[in-house]
């Protein structure tokens, strides 16, 4: 069966939210915080670098988001319609594309502004990024409901992570489109099932 | 017919190295850089953040290093043993974690180290986080040749990419088995045509 290792708080909800897109039977194992807000030592018994999401699928281990989106999207849960099957060239590259942009460009500047906070030597270098990232963002979905179009697909989940973060921070995205896509996309049922289970 | 957009001095010479790698026919479209070493605005023609690498498949475009890895092991060339089947789900998963790994953990504490180089608020968080991915990298590497175990994959040149530029840094690994992988992998007749190809 498989098995998620959900540190909360933290972005394995997101990958608990797929799960739930997927409609799978699976086992969550939830871990808290320590005081600091590290994750605890028991986590680096599902994965030696101690971080979340892991997934578990007997004894194979999926470590990062990305990658555990194009495992469960292409071994289970085909039929839920949630990534192209990669005989259209043309959805299938769009789908890669943005799940990699997501978590390859787009999250990079935002991680330096939290870590670099007040440092202006890497907000001169982040807040640009941040900018022509979103703007790019916000050109690609324009009226879109969706990253892929009509429809719902994994790349979203993988966006909305790092949006969501953004909008944590306290970023406004600029685009009105970015904000309804974030609100959107958040108001689906399967996330709303996530956040219970994983008891955000 | 498949083209790569090239900037030169960049990481696109490892998507160049891939196709190589995959025995692909493809024309190739280099870019240089402009004096103050940005990339040069033809570039934006090919994808609008102005980025390099894109794959061009017709009118397809495919972004982000670990999309093109994907797309291209998935639809040519897979007859070159560069990326497990999805059947062998043990080997997909691995497979999967490493190429994400290297471009959704590995690279990012040394952006930020080039970003926020000399200020001790970065080097307290980075530093520690590339001790821990290099000694986990290692320790999944361990006296295997590739990553994936006797032979090469994607997933080893999205990981050399990151290695590699942490060399350029002037980081030293601390593991004797990186530097020795780091120096195989790149010592592959591939990746010596990528660059008299790339003209690196």
């Amino acid at each position: 069966m498989l098995k998620l290792h959900h540190l909360r708080i933290g972005r394995s909800i997101f990958t608990l939210w797929l799960m739930e897109e997927l409609e799978l039977d699976y086992e969550l194992e939830i871990y808290q915080r320590t005081e600091t807000f590290r994750a605890p030592p028991e986590l680096k018994k599902a994965h030696p670098l101690g971080k979340s999401p892991v997934l578990q699928d007997g004894d194979i281990i999926v470590s990062e988001s990305g990658a555990i989106a194009t495992y469960l999207t292409t071994l289970y849960g085909q039929d839920k319609g949630l990534a192209p099957d990669p005989s259209d060239k043309a959805a299938f590259a769009r789908f890669q594309s943005f799940l990699h942009f997501a978590e390859g460009t787009l999250v990079g500047p935002f991680m330096m502004m939290m870590v670099g906070a007040g440092v202006d030597q890497v907000k001169g270098f982040a807040e640009p990024e941040i900018a022509a990232n979103l703007a790019y963002l916000a050109d690609e979905l324009g009226e879109k409901d969706y990253i892929m179009g009509d429809n719902f697909s994994a790349a979203d989940v993988g966006l909305v992570c790092v949006l969501g973060m953004a909008s944590n921070m306290g970023n406004g995205f600029g685009h009105a489109n970015l904000d309804a896509y974030l609100a959107r996309c958040m108001a689906r049922s399967a996330f709303a099932r996530a956040k219970e289970k994983g008891v955000e």
